[in-house]
């Protein structure tokens, strides 16, 4: 996949020129995590969760993350309120459907959120996907223990019924908006032994949003680049908490050079 | 105590085969850390406070763990309805009174959920204690200047009136139901310039009642486990930002074996 | 400035001495890191933002910390509750007006604290601060892309209207009273790689207005050292997750006596 790795590479390049302002409303367990992934990587986080601010807030953001990992009834609604105003600008949104699945309440936001907001790409854990399109899938906590050949069967036709790029990640991540199909092998298995990972996962698909206007191509190259920050913080430290920091670093260091020589992104059937 | 030894050894490689989940409705500051160390050591955390689902995300956990260090008025009520679900459903319940003492509203709140709940396991430090016992102990913020010995003197009689195993922690900890009384001496000085540690120290609590139904059993070994991956932490780091990284990965690295041989536990009479 | 480098050589002893109970009621994003350097430099840290218990846990405190990072109304109600007792009692309260000109919910929330809570110090970058001077500067989320010279040639009579010292923060820190005016030349570009610096560095000045009644002494020591601890941790680090961990050993490590030495303070015209 030379194309992609290129345009990953490009991504990257844009990002750090550019700086773009992204707007999250994330999970109180991961929000400095996510924002220092942003930082690192050269993007500019900004967190904003007031019902009163975030249309205001969200027009100056070059992307939206929304995450359902702590949420509350009032949360979800100003989730809505700066989905809807963004989808209306053209900024696009990702969603991370933390534990849908797990809990009615969050697989009815995630759907409601689908729904009202339309996000542009969906980030989750194959159980996560599979509680999108259907009532009966369930998830354990955040954690999948779904095969990831339901998720990967499925995902095409739900990214048309959803009208969203679905990415499902996991050892090898996949990315389909249900023409194209791509997966993505970068990736390190320290990263589920860190809290957040998959949360600044999809916070690097907003950072990318921002500057690639093709969702594919923007899911693609942020999990490549993500997943590579993953590998070379396995190469220094081998638990948790010091692979934590060295991932952080990783984003910084890695240059549009060593991303398109390191991403292993593979076109599906 | 061999058989407290190999208890803790045991319990650890019960956790990291079975990796259970557990449920956290704990405050804002060290959401992020608290979910690290159990996912460190081998446990599956989730964070989930909206009262509309905390019965069933409860029923998902094998133990929950309530934290007021960020209380307001809605979480405690999560608080008190996912911990009478857990107690209804057999699943063990570990309550960290953060700064009971310092304000009414926290003594108020740490009683109350002793009362309505009854988790079988509270762990503070002396003054959190003592309020609990008594309404004229005051504590300074969540930092302790109460004597150590005047909570040691009445966790016995209190732990039976409260009918709750009481872990008091400080530079030696105390573990008693009343009946047996047990001492660890485990830690280091480092783990109070890390905040969220006597936090963490308590989720650790809960992931081993998800594996240990002696509550007993269980505050001892998690807290041996615990203060001895503070050690290890302290032998790699001397300041408080390595050493916090250095302890996270302490929890990942020790082993049963290593833990059988280096936990301190003391039969106190 | 000699004089004011033994001032905050002194505070900082004192400080460590002392250990004052630093109240915050501050952002979801950087609770955690506010905390650990607050610990890590000697201080006692609370994070307290209930309406039912503010005012009694200021009571313990020898400063406050109000930071609207992560405003909703609730939390604004109770900052200026906080704030309130807080100034009727004498203890010092420094406020961080993050975002102030991003959003009109963020100026008027600063706006509000400044005029009803008094606070002794203000610490923002120049955005932050030119939005509390006029309804029409601008910023952009968090980061500044106004002048700092902007910035510098109002502070002084916006800090003798609002009758507070102001802190405006940057490459150089500008530090003034409308009498006094000092520039502060410590710190490291990586700090803004890191989410969260300002915001520790709002909370040292609360550490060190605990310690130093004087406002400016307060704001230019806790400056000065703060921004040493960046340039010690860029010594060791070159990326932003080790560079962090970094910057809170030393908050740890740094002496008084490393603080005099090192500090650069100038006094301006």
């Amino acid at each position: 996949m030379t194309e992609f790795a290129a345009r990953a590479a490009r991504n990257l390049e844009t990002l750090r020129a550019r700086r773009p302002l992204v707007h999250n409303i994330t999970n109180l367990v991961v929000m400095n995590f996510t924002a220092n992934a942003l930082l690192a990587m050269g993007a500019s986080p900004v967190m904003a969760h007031a019902a009163g601010e975030v249309e205001e807030m969200v027009a100056l953001a070059g992307a939206l993350v929304l995450n359902i990992g702590t949420l509350s009834d009032e949360w979800v609604e100003s989730m809505v309120r700066a989905g809807r105003a963004a989808t209306a600008a053209g900024t696009p949104v990702v969603l991370d459907p933390v534990g849908a699945g797990a809990t009615r309440l969050r697989t009815r936001a995630a759907l409601r959120i689908t729904a009202d907001v339309r996000p542009r790409v969906i980030r989750g854990n194959p159980s996560e996907i599979l509680a999108l399109g259907s009532a009966t899938a369930t998830t354990r906590g955040v954690d999948s223990t779904d095969p990831v050949d339901r998720a990967a069967a499925m995902a095409g036709r739900l990214a048309v019924d959803l009208g969203a790029t679905l990415a499902v990640t996991g050892a090898v991540d996949l990315v389909t908006d249900g023409t194209r199909t791509f997966r993505v092998h970068n990736g390190h298995p320290l990263m589920s032994r860190v809290t957040g990972t998959g949360c600044a996962a999809t916070a690097t698909i907003g950072a990318f949003l921002a500057v690639d206007p093709d969702p594919v191509g923007a899911a693609v190259s942020a999990l490549a680049f993500f997943g590579l920050a993953g590998e070379i913080a396995a190469e220094r430290a081998a638990a948790p908490g010091s692979f934590m920091i060295a991932l952080l670093d990783a984003l910084y260091t890695i240059t549009p050079e060593a991303l398109r020589a390191g991403c292993r992104i593979e076109a599906a059937a």
